[in-house]
C-alpha cells in the first residue's frame, strides 16, 4: 500500500486547513478538496468536523516531538532549548502564521465544543508533563533554578510561549520569540 | 439624546458578539439582531465586518483601564496588580470564557486581515507601554528587580497573560491565572 488511505489523507489536509485557516473558516469541503477526495465519503470516516478536530489536534501533538525533551543522555537545559526552538524554526519557516494548532483551537472553539475542549487539555497537559519532566532533571543536574515549582513554571512556560506566538502573528517578526527566550532562559529557568 | 445612536448600539453588540463566537462565527446579521436595528442599516455605518472589528477592537482597549497603571499616586506594584486583578475578574464572571478580544482576533484573524492584524498590534503596543510604564516606576521605588527590561518584560507579561488565558479557557478553572499571578509577581518582578 503505497498510497495512504483516504482516511488518513483527510486528517492530514484537516491539519493544514484547521492550522491555516482556523476551525470555523475551513469547511468540511476544503478540507476533502485538500485531500483529494469526493465531499461525500467524509461522513464514512468522521462523525462531524468536530470529531475530526480532535483527532487532527491528536496527530498534530504528536508531532510535537516531546519524546526528545525526556532524553536524559541530553543535558536538560539543552533539551528545553532545543525543543523551543524546533518550535521556532517551524514559526520561521511559515513566515510567522499560524502559530500552533493547540493555542488555536483553544482560544477560537474551546467555548463552544466540549470535546475540542477536551482535547486542547489533554494537549496542554501532556505538553506541560513533557516540560516538567526536563524542568526536574535541570533542577537534579543544578543547571536550572532549584527554587522553582517544575509544575507551575511548565505550565506558565507553555502559556507565555501560546502568547508569544499571538504578538508574533500581529507583528509578523521574530521579536516576541527572541524575548521569550530571553526571559525564560536567562531569567526564569536560570 | 438618552437612546444611544444606531452605530454606537452596533459597536457594543459587535464587541460581545465577536468576544462571544468570534470573528468568522459571528454574521452581520447576528451583530444586528444583536444591536435590534435592521440589517440593512449595517451598511450605511460600517464599510464591511472588518471595519467594524477594528473599531470594535479601539472600544475593546478603551475599557482595559490602562489610565490607572500610570496613576502614580498609586505603588507600581499595586497598580500592576490591581490591572491584572481586574482582568481576572472579568474573566470570572465569564466562567473562565471568552478570554481577550486581542488575543482572540490575534490568533483568529492576524493571518489573514491585515488591518485587523495592524489594530491588534497597535493594540498590543499600547498596552505594553502602559505595563512597560509601571514597571519602570517599581524600579524607581525600589519594589520591582532593578535588573529587568521594562519593555521586554512587558511584552512578555502579556505574552503570558494570553496564554493563560488560552489554558483559563481549555480547563474552566481559575488555576491558570493563580499561576500567573504566582510566577509573575512572585519570581519574575520580585
Amino acid at each position: 500500500m503505497a498510497r495512504q488511505s483516504m482516511r488518513e489523507e483527510i486528517v492530514d489536509a484537516a491539519i493544514d486547513q484547521f492550522h491555516t485557516y482556523g476551525f470555523n473558516a475551513a469547511g468540511v469541503k476544503d478540507i476533502t478538496d485538500a485531500a483529494g477526495v469526493p465531499k461525500g465519503s467524509f461522513y464514512n470516516h468522521f462523525e462531524s468536523k468536530e470529531a475530526l478536530a480532535v483527532i487532527a489536534l491528536e496527530r498534530y501533538g504528536s508531532t510535537r516531538r516531546l519524546a526528545e525533551l525526556a532524553e536524559t543522555s541530553v543535558p536538560a537545559l539543552r533539551r528545553l532549548r532545543e525543543h523551543f526552538a524546533f518550535l521556532r524554526e517551524e514559526n520561521e519557516s511559515r513566515d510567522y502564521t499560524r502559530g500552533c494548532l493547540i493555542g488555536d483551537f483553544g482560544n477560537e472553539i474551546s467555548d463552544h465544543s466540549p470535546v475540542i475542549r477536551e482535547a486542547v487539555e489533554a494537549s496542554l497537559r501532556t505538553w506541560a508533563a513533557a516540560i516538567a519532566g526536563a524542568i526536574a532533571d535541570g533542577q537534579r543536574e543544578g543547571t536550572i533554578r532549584a527554587s522553582i515549582d517544575p509544575n507551575i513554571t511548565a505550565r506558565f512556560i507553555i502559556a507565555a510561549w501560546e502568547g508569544s506566538l499571538t504578538t508574533m502573528r500581529a507583528e509578523r517578526t521574530s521579536t516576541a520569540l527572541d524575548e521569550f527566550f530571553s526571559v525564560v532562559f536567562d531569567s526564569l529557568l536560570a
